[in-house]
């Protein structure tokens, strides 16, 4: 029935100062971070009409993250009983993509300039869309 | 680099009453459809937490969608400039995951009967996750 596979093509990657998972903070939010998005030749169309301050939401392929994992301690926390990772924002999950609500800072040809993209540098870039519930007209 | 691909492997399906694209509205907030998630038995546990009430967003991969399309005219109105599809909520695009804010209402074993959530019948779910903003403890 699918007329395509769901294999995801990155369109680009996270260069951010970020190199490991004990630099991450555990939520987008708990940081201000500026990192960049390097987006792939094949993507630029696409982001043709990205403007600083645009809020978008990025979608990345949490490469690290281990998919066989369908419980977790929230937060690591083993205080806290194990909760189905489909109510939590682990990482480690079926499909690890992860959502993040970023404001867009500059847009320099095939990079994109973002405030508050928690993401480990090479991680890859998957899809931006316009924030939920605005640019509905779009 | 990547300890794991970048394959999908569906978590559920949505059934519907919505059975082709002419039936789809353009946004899913402009109807107040309802239909079920139906887990597959492996994604079972992660789901086991989820409860009626809970606002999550749904990740759909649209395997009707057309992954060559960079731009498109908004909503399909040719008066309108062709857009970059990362500023549109346009299904087309290079890696076609939808984001459906829903509210879950019943959930039964293996079936998650949810408003809000419009996509086509058979589509592939992907990801359930809380609502940004919510749930920031877990």
């Amino acid at each position: 029935m699918a007329i395509n596979t769901c294999t995801l093509r990155p369109v680009g990657y996270v260069a951010s100062t970020i190199k490991d998972r004990k630099d991450a903070p555990l939520q987008g939010d708990e940081a201000d971070n500026m990192s960049w998005i390097e987006l792939t030749a094949d993507a630029m169309p696409a982001a043709a009409d990205l403007r600083p301050g645009d809020r978008v939401i990025v979608l990345t392929w949490l490469h690290l993250a281990d998919r066989d994992v369908q419980t977790v301690h929230p937060r690591g926390d083993r205080s806290r009983p194990l909760t189905g990772v489909f109510s939590t924002r682990s990482e480690h999950r079926p499909n690890p993509i992860g959502l993040h609500e970023v404001e867009i800072l500059e847009v320099d040809e095939r990079r994109i300039r973002v405030r508050g993209l928690e993401a480990i540098d090479g991680t890859p870039v998957v899809d931006i869309k316009p924030v939920l519930g605005e640019r509905g007209d779009r």
